[in-house]
């Protein structure tokens, strides 16, 4: 198929086509003449993978790229080439909101904690992290897990709590991990719905990064209920 | 105390409390002189707080302002303060990890589909979140829930699945929101430890934002979990 025919068959337009192509995130297709050149079903499969680490996941390019290639390779079992996709993922959650628009930030508010000694309230939150994980019995990755983006979100967020003055206590920080527990069953069995391969690891990238919003709303909804529930005029 | 004495126990750098002064987020400390003013134990607790808003939650400033007026309001029950409180954060989730350095998304890869007319996505995943809601048996706020940004961001999320090509399946929407559910008890627990009044509302603004990196961190571990058990080598 031709560019256009590409085009409306991922919904992908263009222009961004051709950004993939150039980033080498997407082979080049086969030249038919000087300036065109003919796609297959394997472009516009890889196309859609590709929307979903970027688009969707809002993954760079840089690691989009690293993903495919661990994606794409079948010596690896199919968890490996799942983890490789979700592992990847930007996990920096914190930072949610602060592009909205007419905010202009103090000079020095954002400033970075310079990091050259280690911080005590980091070492702590990660032996927390760790006695957490533990106590969960998630064995997977001890070794590996210092390297994971969600570990060091978990870890930078426990200690977050600690400096707002809101320490989190461990049989709190043991019920959310109770509640991922059962969230990672509904995750992997729907992922398991799609074929094995890289239509499974597309699922679990699109469905790990969509169904947040659909979390954090829910838990929001669910506080406003209990709250009502216990303070409000009616309780 | 003097400023210099609020930024050391606060944490917070003076350009910063004087950028809140000026914002109206902090009230003016007590004139000793032309220059200097004095600050007590309540312009810290304040400053606690704004400083968990605007640098933690990313709350923008006007927002911000709007909440600490309804926090304080005595007229108001415990569950409206609360509610004013929480329900003003901003819930704009997908949008995580957008701004990751180095990534150059293309001219138009996320351009906003322009909303003129109603787009039938959105109505039909407004019947599927009224839906799931009345099935969870959430009585809460039916005639304010439209208002919500949680309850929008819901709405939004599903719309985001169904075109994304993952339309997500009402018992996997339920499975989330029973999780949900849970996190709402745990979270209300956590808040009435604290004094009732402003420190517990303090105490949900701050809980809400800063355990949302956490749910979502143990998320994804507990997905890597849980593909490694059934995908894994060893599995």
């Amino acid at each position: 198929m031709r560019m256009k025919e590409l085009s409306d068959r991922s919904g992908v337009p263009t222009a961004t086509i051709k950004y993939y192509l150039r980033e080498g995130l997407l082979r080049p297709g086969r030249r038919i003449n000087a300036t065109q050149a003919a796609y297959d079903e394997e472009h516009l499969r890889r196309l859609r993978l590709v929307r979903a680490l970027i688009q969707v996941g809002r993954m760079p390019v840089a690691t989009a790229r690293e993903v495919l290639v661990a994606v794409e390779d079948d010596a690896l079992d199919l968890h490996s080439r799942i983890g490789a996709a979700v592992w990847s993922l930007p996990a920096d959650f914190p930072d949610t909101g602060a592009k909205t628009p007419g905010t202009a930030p103090p000079p020095d508010a954002e400033a970075p904690v310079p990091d050259a000694a280690p911080d005590p309230v980091v070492a702590a939150a990660e032996e927390r992290a760790t006695e957490l994980l533990v106590r969960l019995g998630w064995s997977f990755g001890s070794a590996a897990r210092g390297e994971s983006p969600a570990y060091r979100t978990l870890v930078e967020a426990i200690a977050a709590l600690e400096r707002s003055g809101y320490p989190c206590a461990m049989e709190d920080l043991l019920a959310y991990g109770r509640c991922a527990d059962q969230l990672g069953v509904v995750d992997i069995d729907m992922i398991e719905a799609y074929e094995p391969g890289t239509r499974m690891v597309e699922a679990a990238v699109a469905s790990t990064v969509l169904y947040e919003p659909v979390l954090l709303s829910l838990r929001r909804l669910a506080q406003a209920e209990e709250s009502n529930r216990r303070f409000g005029d009616g309780g």
